[in-house]
């Protein structure tokens, strides 16, 4: 088993927005760092560059659009992504579904900057057509388990065991990673388990009272 | 007539990012504090942290959504701007329509936290709709000139003109703003004369090989 | 009190598609004319020309786009509607909402073939700004209470008074409906008594067992 | 080369409107029948019904929502688009394109009630994306090709025979239609040719003065 890779979303809750933001990116370094693994964080895009600068660990951003430089208003740009600080996005979160064809432009405006790509999706079929766009990982998480507290891998492990052999088929170039109710050290254990290399997760982690104890659960099962 | 409120939208001009975001509201800090007047600028989400931490200037978001702390990914949460030093933000500009409830909300958000709202709308109909909602401005900018280098003030006063009077019956408080094809004094001085209160420019300015120099020019004709 | 406007939304309710639709149509036209008020259908779109061609009841769209004869896929043209059929249509409904300068498109697309034009609102401000765009109706249904069982005249009459004191304010020839949780002959009383001049419903009536007997309770009152 | 399969999109041309739409879909049953060819027709929602009822040729609807029976208004709902008498739907046209997880709902309620799905894109990679999704059609269109006058087949050749060849091997069971600036014979036959399996043509039939003229060139040079 490989070294997962961890993100950690702080969506818009208040632990994770501003100065809380660098707490809990700090966090994720710490713990990252005495654990030999990878935790990234995806703060909110206005506090990119204020994590960025301050903590060293792999920001992501939540959001990408599908434009270039030009008359776009209210726009995530993926060149002013970038230079904020970030080495990837999420892309079609379920809290920010994209239209097929801006779900294409939104990677390839990603890579052409240099971001790391993770294409969110809500099934196996969706993750088999995300696939098939060629991104460097595709997230599947199902939606009702999203916030649950019942991890993906207890509820719905078909989902993600499906979801490997499909992308496998398509694109043998991009990685799995799942999320939803994900918040423990079994669940990222589990997650590895059915053949993801890793997982996307928020609440359990952003709204504890103690994130790093929370963060230093979720990798105590991985060596 | 008083003293106008200039806005400057970098929207995702290449010029206007990350280390040209700077640049360029130095530029406006720099003309604003020589002429008296107020420019302000509205860089993308990312630069807003950026721009507001190095340069003492009026920085606007480009957009903010009416979502609360919570379960929104990639969202423009209003405590996320003001935190990141934003004293405003642009809603539903041109380029990042919102459906009207969200309009509302975008505006209650930003209130919540103490941001000054600018709404922009496309034609005097929309102009009288947006005031009912009771931001602090409307910028009326008819899509079909914006970046056209023909100014609204030009092609379409009554637009300014009838703009100005159907939010004095609708709402006294709200005031005027206008846009598209604005870059020169004359732009603004008849946009004044008209009965708005300053302006919404973009290109003009930060297209512009020498944006000082197109800031000087846009003042010149006001004392 | 004058004769009031109901118009039942069928939604895409199983028992309101297609010949279902016919069906539930002539109950609204029977019982419309036993007791002399006026009762309107807004089935789906689909379903217009089948209704209109077979049921003598005012039938309204569910939709309309702000669109105009030329290069648009899927979109409710508003010519298009009014051949099939209709007289009028809801836009902006809490379940297919538009934006600001789209329900503007709408309303005009919609006056320029003759067709009255309803916009939904879920609260006092929007109701205000919709007022502003000079629809025929503003139909104020605060969303959570859709679908729940609970009149809006019950739970929030201070949504309906509110709406009808600043419609009166902005433009008095818009006329205030209600809706949200309408369903009996007190609900629809009671939204009169509070100033609206009608209102909206849909599965208190379309998923009645007996769609004739509900119309006939819902109407019982007034006279 | 077997039979191919021609769909004539009315998007909301005025010519392809109501009583137009019957005389058209007329034009495509005769043309259809007398060359031994299935040219079937795309009306407007609303038209679907009358078209359906009064012409035999296959109808298809322009859009369908993935939604089910209940709280949609304003939707297309797959049940009610088969009941009006469509055989199939066109899904995500780049003029109503819609988000992943919605093109895959969409193609779920259109199977459920039997109805044959053609989901469009705008080049390969999302081809691909769609064909994962399972439908029994992709049709690829440049956008910028839309309505131009110059036909895919010419312009850009091989995003046809990369989207048949990418098909193949993501889902052998998918067939290729394509479409763009298609209207004349020579545009079908080099069509086939690249490897689809028949086009989507819309405004070199609908907004000819002689629609039968040009439906009879369309199909002159296959047997």
């Amino acid at each position: 088993m490989s070294s997962p890779l961890i993100v950690v979303n702080f969506k818009t809750y208040l632990q994770g927005t501003g100065e809380g933001a660098v707490e809990i990116a700090r966090a994720c370094r710490d713990v990252g760092a005495s654990s030999g693994l990878t935790i990234g964080v995806a703060p909110q895009l206005c506090d990119i560059y204020r994590v960025a600068s301050q903590v060293d660990v792999p920001v992501y951003s939540q959001h990408v659009d599908g434009v270039g430089a030009g008359s776009f208003t209210g726009h995530a740009f993926a060149r002013c992504v970038r230079d904020a600080g970030a080495c990837g996005t999420l892309i079609n979160h379920s809290e920010r579904r994209l239209r097929l064809a801006d779900i294409d432009a939104s990677i390839q405006a990603s890579k052409d900057v240099g971001l790391s790509t993770i294409v969110c999706t809500n099934n196996v079929a969706t993750t088999a057509a995300a696939a098939a766009l060629g991104p460097d990982y595709v997230a599947v998480e199902p939606p009702e388990l999203i916030g649950s507290g019942i991890p993906v891998s207890k509820a719905d492990p078909e989902v993600v065991t499906d979801s490997v052999a499909v992308v496998e088929r398509i694109d043998p170039g991009v990685k799995v990673l799942c999320g939803a109710g994900i918040s423990k050290g079994e669940d990222l254990k589990a997650a590895m388990e059915l053949g993801s290399v890793g997982v996307l997760l928020a609440s359990g982690i952003v709204k504890s009272k103690d994130p790093t104890a929370a963060l230093r659960d979720l990798v105590s099962l991985i060596r």
